[in-house]
């Protein structure tokens, strides 16, 4: 079998070991006689299942214990729901750092819940660049700080995290677990799995447990964090196919040695996409400001429209797939998420060198 | 590879040759070189996918042009909030009708959002039946009738259609494609996939397009259904792998043919347990009354709770799972969804007479 080489923004390649991981056991899990997803989600293997994605990524991550691992479904964007429903307080309002189309959906959503604002936007600058820790205004009315870690349609990415005296909030759907993080520093974490994390269908929230006295009553018991922490992500029927993949995924991002060697191998195939463009004299034109370069996500135009339509024409007809750029933006993305080898990078690399010199 | 003796209520049995064509395909998707799951949400591919498991619960069900299938996430348990959210009107209530555990939370949570009311329930009798349809009364302030079609935990089922002048909102999730409905005796139809249709991770809905008028723009985007509709339940990713999973399951229930031929199944499937409990002069005793029975959950006890202990103790060493009554209830259920083989059924009602001639 010949895998693509799959730079799809998301959902996006997974690693190959756990696709036959799950093949092995596919009609026959451990003896069950049982596809995973035909167990009651009260039964034995399937709960071990369950805690084992927790507790791997609590280990990958280093959570702190006055933390909560929930298992959501809905994506990011019932997130930009639920946040606000959850952690808004009276008289105080959500603040948002525009970096890109995502976390202005975050924020439009948020003003349809309570009071929120944007405290800085790249907008102008066509979200070239992340706005320096430095210069945020966090005010005295903010019930919490919205980021968008990594910004997938730009290709820009926060590379220090604010410190701010509100809690944190982050929208790490295109770059959990692309490079160790400090949790602590963090009030909820949310995430999509569809990039770094499995499939998708499962949302992962992190949150920090004091927070959630925050929730009130009066909230849908669905979108009540309190709900999902209060019985482990088995209110009712969690998404146990993408739970299991999800597993699997943290079971192989563990075994290569976790966040830091993640994050090594992450550089070295960003840097082979970011040096052909920086050495390309002009002829790739990156979008992002240098300082603001994200690891996932590598977005470039050519010289003009008529190269970039060409250059993914003859991309595809190699078997390249998925380096269209978003199509509000258009031009190339190439999407290197953890489960995307260093070899169909650096068959990339030397694709573009190659396109380059003709 | 021996397929277990699978009665789980929910996530639970599928058919095995959907299984193994969904390993056929794991590794490399129609020459791909992915799995579904490492598509993009918007290649050709998957749309395809997409659109074939629309249209075939539409081909499946007969749906009329004016009603939208939706394809969301977050299970029954979150449209038991949405469904208030998105159809309930000024000055007129959400009317339930109380089966059992599931539309009582679906009535807890529309009561959150607005004003809704039971006007019927058979509680009383623990749940042993469903109200006569000509008992009920809708009243003139009512915006709509919600049902729980089927109730697994009581083994209870509706056989006969309430004919109101509000829109009837239907929780299908436990009985759905196990028999021919007239669709356009209904407003909304909401399922979780877990039961007869797939894993879990994908909730269908059907909804009369007139009715997604009702929705506010005040809605969060991600619980109106509007936006789902407008965007073919693409707005953001699904779950892609539940719904490849649904396809192939929906292409399994036409190649039998279609509701007509569960029906068929499922009756002599059910006739079979339930012979066994009529048969056993009181051994065995079903706990909802004869005309109220379903085809999907057939419950019951034995004489005394020892008995029905070492009934279920030896039925699982015989290898029969999910045959526990739910946690609320206790006793027994065999739970016998569409993808249940009748040779396993015939199994344990062989066992069931063993059992009792002993």
């Amino acid at each position: 079998m010949k895998r693509a080489y799959n730079f799809n923004a998301g959902p996006a390649s997974l690693p190959e070991s756990v696709l036959k991981k799950a093949e092995q056991e596919w009609l026959n899990y451990k003896g069950t006689g049982m596809n995973v997803m035909e167990m009651s989600h009260r039964s034995k293997p399937y709960e071990e299942i369950h805690q084992q994605a927790q507790n791997l990524l609590r280990k990958l991550l280093q959570i702190p214990d006055n933390y909560e691992v929930l298992f959501l479904q809905g994506g990011a964007s019932l997130q930009f729901t639920m946040v606000p429903m959850n952690l808004m307080e009276e008289g105080k309002k959500g603040q948002y750092v525009l970096t890109g189309a995502w976390s202005e959906k975050a924020l439009k959503e948020a003003k349809k819940i309570g009071h929120a604002e944007a405290i800085a936007t790249g907008k102008d600058n066509q979200y070239r660049e992340i706005p320096s820790v430095s210069s945020l205004k966090t005010l005295e009315d903010g019930a919490y700080l919205h980021i968008t870690s990594n910004n997938t349609i730009f290709g820009t990415q926060w590379h220090e995290t604010p410190k701010v005296s509100i809690p944190l909030v982050a929208d790490m759907s295109s770059d959990i677990l692309c490079r160790p993080i400090d949790v602590a520093s963090y009030g909820l974490i949310y995430a999509g799995a569809q990039k770094n994390l499995g499939p998708s269908g499962v949302t992962v929230v992190i949150v920090r447990k004091d927070l959630l006295e925050r929730s009130k009553d009066s909230l849908p018991t669905m979108l009540d964090y309190r709900t999902h922490a209060k019985n482990d992500s088995l209110y009712n029927t969690p998404p146990t196919m993408a739970i299991y993949l999800l597993k699997l995924v943290l079971e192989w991002a563990d075994s290569l040695g976790g966040t830091a060697a993640l994050e090594k191998i992450n550089k070295e195939k960003a840097a082979l996409l970011y040096n052909v463009i920086d050495d390309s004299d002009g002829f790739y034109k990156g979008h992002a400001e240098a300082s603001s370069r994200s690891l996932m996500n590598v977005t470039f135009t050519l010289k003009n429209q008529e190269l970039t339509e060409a250059f993914l024409a003859e991309a595809k007809e190699r078997g390249f797939t998925g380096l269209n750029g978003h199509r509000s933006v258009g031009g190339c993305r190439a999407s290197i998420y953890n489960a995307v080898p260093l070899e169909h990078v650096e068959v990339l690399a030397q694709f573009m060198k190659e396109f380059k010199s003709r």
